[in-house]
């Protein structure tokens, strides 16, 4: 057992997940838009308990927190984010947050550990204004003229705009520092069951996968729903129906053990009732972490198609939106985890995939990462009652402390 | 053959059939919402027409307008309508109007002929504002508060505006007369290729086929599309998509030699690419002529849903929103058009339900109706290349001219 041990505070760890939830609170869980008052306001707490914890740290120009160390020798880069998506859960995001913030109150000071964690809450990793913004900011893979473009997905309003509300318009944005960092650790909820269901207590994420997306449009002859009789019909949207049945049916054959396929949303042209659709569109993805497979089911869905469109009633085309390569967390971080769950989790973990995008992706292009996961209750994510049970988050706190620890003096 | 037949002139329709489509034309075809000038142009145009005739006629309060006859003897009404489909055909409206108004110059002013056609041009049977408005005025069937809360389906104005827009505010509007008519005949395109492909000339329309509309509800479980294993969704959009299959396969077995159905709209909620469905509606339609196949394939459908929700995984809920009872076209209607069919046409008619709806449903609750079709090139409606041949124009208008005669006189 580590010396340190007795440093850890579970019960302030807790309290801290409570003061986040208490700021934009809904229901049991929290409402913290992108630069929403709830969310600037966690995000000035959050400089306020890094002050306390002796690190600097300022909101930047995008919003992002970083939370830099003074300290000598090797620095762990650690955190997750503060807004949430809307009306939703109080974990996802200010858990791996408030690890961090833990993991640098325990180890800082510490004179006998070398080296210091750091803290990020990086903005809009739930994606109001776009793709991981925060992080990619950090990682120097955004320009200005991207942020001149995004605006908040519900409303429309402009992300410049959003800035300048809320005081940060012409605040320089933090850049990574080469070299400054030998890593960056993220915790976050499973938002799966896979834990859960196998009485597991913490996810040791090998990777994160990738997320091919595809438009597949289906061209039939838009006719009077009164006068066509069926024999004569090129119903797209039908075409379409049966297209998502054999997908399901003929996709387990040739997918991975953990692939999953996702069909979000369904348009039928012109939409009304009395009109035999004569297009149809669904969008249309696929996630896994092995590209040898995505290149399989989109082989499939290609002959598929073409399947269809050979039958002549009528014709689908699959147009890729998005080529997802799957980030790969580092061997040593993966290991440096399984070895902390060992001592603080009775080696209750399991390697696995992150079906969900995060911000150690981003992270992942720049410096090794890694991502531990914790339980979530029914797998429950993206709304307010989703939850984790106290000892889980105690248990994963304390799994998170020590691998940041052994990853700085290991 | 009739004596009468030199009145008739072929070119005469065809050239007021030209004159139409010159007021609002769109490639070959037409553009002419309700209430646009160049349907309020259509309509003085056919005001002028009817004056010329020796009918007296004005646009009413709803836009209809009624050509009305002084002279003595039973009245037939007649007529269409002039308003298209947005970016639609020529004929589709304006051949039954201008068949009346050539019954009417052909029939009037002959004295060897007892009775007079009175020609009508009912407002918005295309829908732009509402259901069959102008007729459903004519037969008593709306009330004030119906056109206060109509609005134009493409751009929400409301119908009060337009009326004033165009002029027609305050205007009385024009209610049948009970016991002036002997009954209601309209000629239509057919919409269909059921004349076409039988080398037909004429449809002697037996009923117009009743709606019956249905909202098909799936609920399932909203879901995270990258942590949620396949084997733990509850996918609505699939339970949606393998509904409409199931509806595919298994309808034809039950429903009748006419009957068709139609899935016009689906939505899937939230609607995201990266999200699981927990809820997805579609919009179903059921036509036929005979009540007993709709309860056969109504009983069908809730069975279905039954099986889906006993399954466990999504439920099915079945709303039913409208319910359309055919309109039955009166015996001696249908036989007179079917005699000068034989007079006009060789013969080449066929009995045959419309699965359109057509104003005539409206008149039909008020006094006998009866409907005529003529062939539609390819079938084709509601677009732009809408055509008849002229030939079938002219074979067609004869065949009208004379059922009116012999309506008449019989």
């Amino acid at each position: 057992m580590p010396d340190n041990r007795s440093q850890y505070d579970g019960a302030r760890v807790l309290a801290d997940l409570h003061a986040l939830r208490g700021i934009g609170a809904y229901k049991t869980g929290a409402h913290k838009p992108t630069f929403s008052q709830a969310h600037m306001r966690s995000l000035e707490w959050l400089v306020q308990r890094l002050s306390e914890a002796g690190l600097t740290g300022a909101i930047d120009g995008i919003g992002n927190v970083i939370g830099t160390s003074a300290k000598s020798g090797p620095k762990l880069l650690a955190g997750s984010h503060l807004e949430s998506q809307n009306y939703a859960g109080w974990l996802d995001g200010p858990l791996g947050v408030i690890y961090a913030l833990e993991a640098a109150r325990v180890i800082n000071p510490d004179l006998s550990t070398d080296g210091a964690v750091e803290v990020a809450a990086w903005c809009d990793e739930e994606g109001h204004f776009g793709s991981f913004l925060g992080s990619r900011s950090y990682v120097g893979g955004i320009a200005e003229s991207d942020i001149d473009a995004a605006r908040d997905r519900s409303s429309g309003r402009a992300m410049r705009e959003a800035l300048r509300g809320v005081g940060l318009e012409g605040r320089p944005r933090v850049m990574a520092e080469r070299g400054r960092h030998i890593g960056y650790l993220e915790a976050h909820i499973e938002q799966g069951r896979t834990l859960e269901s196998g009485g597991l207590k913490i996810g040791i994420v090998t990777s994160i996968v990738g997320i091919w997306q595809y438009r597949i449009n289906f061209s039939g002859e838009q006719n009077h729903a009164g006068t066509t009789r069926m024999e004569d019909r090129k119903d797209a949207g039908l075409a379409l129906a049966r297209f998502c049945v054999a997908i399901d049916d003929r996709f387990p054959k040739f997918s991975g053990p953990r692939t999953v396929w996702t069909t979000g949303r369904i348009t039928l042209d012109p939409g009304a009732p009395s009109i035999i659709p004569g297009h149809a569109e669904m969008l249309f993805q696929i996630r896994d972490d092995d590209p040898a497979v995505i290149d399989r089911l989109e082989k499939l869905l290609r002959s598929m198609a073409a399947e269809v469109s050979a039958r002549g009633r009528c014709s689908v085309a699959v147009e890729r939106l998005r080529t997802g390569a799957p980030a790969i967390m580092d061997a040593k971080f993966q290991q440096t985890i399984e070895d902390a769950s060992l001592a603080f989790a009775g080696g209750r973990s399991i390697r696995m995939p992150s079906g969900a995008g995060h911000d150690a992706q981003i992270l992942a292009t720049i410096m090794p990462a890694g991502m531990l996961f914790v339980p979530s209750i029914g797998g429950i994510s993206h709304h307010w009652s989703e939850n984790t049970d106290d000892a889980d988050i105690i248990t994963g706190a304390q799994v998170f402390v020590e691998t940041c620890r052994r990853l700085l003096t290991g």
